[in-house]
């Protein structure tokens, strides 16, 4: 569906008018550095967790114009041909410094870090920031479903509500860096390795003259793993029902693996779900639950409600949480020429400079300072790392596994009132070194002289 | 970057756990009817503008179980080889009826019906829901936008914000279905015929020692087209910057388009540019803002604030909207072999049978009615066409200028209240024909009598 879209495009037009001017200005080659941060967190957000570098750095490697990209470019009659020129011979040239995927970073803490000829470095603006908020806000957005569930299981059934086909896959994406139990998404699931995971529809149910007739059926094509939706007509009858085709099989040997609530009061559902399982002798027999579940649902559903419920199915609030719709992510030059940079727009303030994030050894605050500062103090661990050199990577990208397990690693350094699932959480606020704000002063001062 | 996608596996796996099901079970062959729509609208949200629908049915003629889907199917575990051979002969032969995109529809009216064998229609249902709701929604977010400005121009900046490229792409196409003026993502511009809109990042007044050398640079790079963004330092001085930099062109014959606000307060900001620049003799030069709009926004500065502002670049709520963060768009079995069918779920009803959405000739009201009925009365108008049969095609879709034309005469027929831009907007809400409350009232005795 994406045959025509040709990805070098995937740029914002003053991204090539910018670049004509520095081209025309003498100043397309002049060494510069940008930094991908997320100015402010949502209000229920504490944290986010990095994602998304992958798929940036496999961009950056691969721009390239060819002659359908010049052609197009030239069909806009904005861009003259010797900006086209130069770019029919363009490659990404630069350094690209990061935190790994999986780690746990806050507001104004760089994701990324471009190094690199200025035409070059701000070419890469629109997709790094496309890629790298998408994917860092739904690892954050599958983190918390993990953290409010609890030890029972999450399984992403976002797919059918996702902002297009690629969010779609990205949502399967992180669902294999923070660990959750599947995906509905096959695609998503074939691609990134999380286990396939589906139930049935109401149509199922509908399609069947007879609730029990197609919990039969399903039974007997999916015998062990099948899990019988209930709510098609009532919830309670379905329960009914469940129980007495799950007999039907346990006469043949066949123990079924349960049922799923997908509407009405869930709790209260699933406490007689639970009831009337046990009751038949079915006390192994699980109880899902889905029907617009988000972080704060299934904490109340697990921690206040008690409800007895083994996993979760969430959709639309896994694939474009109303708690996050969008990332402020913003790609901010910070060095050029060797001189530090700041942006002073009201309510828009950056910090300048090249910059490191050194994280405590006890992991209980954070350090924003200028990258070629000493750490801190003892034990300080830097976040960025250099992932990219001359525009090719320096190492191949961790798989996926290793990613998970350094997200685990990082959650739990996590601190546990960061982790709460609550509407006004915490905060960590990074502190800023002195050096940097000493940095930050000179460049104002500078300003002030009417630069 | 989604080259390895594999599209036909777009699919939630319960479509092929019921897929196999239907085929033990002799039913995949039924025919069946299934009714995509959204349930509720989102509360500040009075319509839906369709669209999506190319997509949709690019996606079903296209749909093949070729060697890598099937090698990835049987690679999962789940289904037996029976199924992957079926599969193997696959593809869609169902009809569809939809309403044409750009036209303006409400809550519980179908988007689309798809008739087609049960196991057919079945696995349409992810990849439907996710590119017509997706679509759907960013065309209302971009039609409120556009109302809002009231004339004034819109230009999507949203790419750097929307959930990943496909959803990029779509904010592109959809600013060609409701007329907005521009984008600044040059591969939608390029796909969609969208004109490419973009003036300068806070990138390039940093970059360079001085904001006037910075604005006098690019003036001289794109002329007469040239926006310049006033904010990166202090944006009342940038003004007057921009002004000295306009009056030296103007000496070279060269007359600058305009300025663009970023930041602070729109309102006050534009007053005092507008004022400082027709001071200056510069009453044709234009003013720009951008910085977190959305129609709301938008609708304050140009009818409470009086703002003089000639157009708005938006991104994030054009892209991710919070008003509408997803739809709740379903895929409901509304008829199967001839009878039709309903869910009863509590808060989650569907009626029954193939239906026909009539608008009445002034457009005061819509009526929902099954498909074979004759019309309500004089005048009314269908809205769901008959676009696939068997699988294809009826007729070429419509280009994306008769599609825009086409939402033009919607919205032109669109009554007042609902076109305002408030948060709480009048609500229209369709009617039910009579034979449809009827029908539904007999599948609801049938699903009393514990069928």
């Amino acid at each position: 569906m994406d045959g025509t879209v040709l990805e070098p495009l995937l740029v914002d037009l003053y991204e090539l008018t910018m670049a004509e001017a520095y081209r025309r200005g003498g100043m397309a080659e002049v060494p510069a550095s940008f930094s991908l941060y997320v100015r402010t967190l949502p209000p229920t957000r504490p944290y986010l967790v990095a994602a998304g570098l992958a798929d940036a750095l496999d961009w950056l490697e691969a721009l390239r114009f060819g002659e359908d990209e010049l052609a197009a470019l030239d069909g806009l009659g904005v861009l003259p041909a010797e900006l086209l020129d130069l770019l029919a011979d363009f490659r990404f040239t630069g350094t690209v410094r990061a935190v790994p995927e999986g780690t746990i970073v806050f507001a104004e803490e760089p994701l990324l870090e471009v190094d690199a000829p200025l035409l070059e470095a701000q070419l890469a603006e629109t997709f790094l920031l496309n890629q790298v908020t998408l994917q860092t806000n739904l690892a954050t957005t599958a983190a918390r479903c993990r953290a409010a569930a609890d030890g029972r299981s999450v399984v992403d059934f976002s797919l059918r509500r996702t902002h297009g086909i690629d969010a779609g896959m990205k949502v399967a994406r992180v669902a294999r860096i923070v660990g959750l139990d599947g995906t509905s998404n096959v695609a998503g699931a074939v691609r990134y390795g999380v286990p396939a995971s589906g139930t049935m529809a109401h149509a199922f149910v509908q399609a069947h003259g007879d609730e029990r007739e197609a919990f039969r059926l399903f039974a007997e094509a999916f015998g062990e793993s099948s899990i019988l939706l209930v709510d098609t007509y009532d919830s309670l009858r379905g329960i009914d029902r469940a129980i007495e085709v799950a007999t039907e099989l346990r006469g043949r040997g066949v123990e079924l693996l349960g049922v799923r609530l997908d509407s009405g009061d869930l709790a209260e559902l699933s406490r007689t779900a639970r009831e009337r399982l046990d009751a038949a002798g079915f006390d192994r027999m699980q109880i899902f639950a889905s029907g617009d579940l988000d972080e704060f649902r299934i904490h109340r559903l697990v921690h206040e409600e008690r409800a007895p419920i083994d996993g979760f199915g969430v959709g639309s609030s896994l694939g474009a949480s109303k708690y996050a719709p969008t990332l402020n992510g913003v790609y901010k030059l910070t060095e050029v020429d060797g001189r530090p940079v700041r942006k002073t727009s009201v309510g828009k303030v950056t910090w300048p400079g090249r910059k490191q994030v050194w994280r405590a050894a006890d992991g209980s605050h954070d350090v924003l300072a200028l990258a070629d500062e000493p750490a801190p103090g003892e034990g300080y661990v830097p976040l960025l790392e250099e992932v990219m050199a001359d525009g090719v990577r320096r190492r191949p990208d961790p798989d996926l596994d290793e990613v998970h397990a350094h997200f685990c690693r990082e959650w739990d350094a996590l601190p546990d009132e960061l982790r709460r699932i609550e509407e006004e959480p915490a905060r960590r606020v990074v502190q800023v070194s002195d050096q940097l704000r000493a940095t930050a002063a000179g460049v104002d001062a500078r300003i002030e002289e009417g630069v």
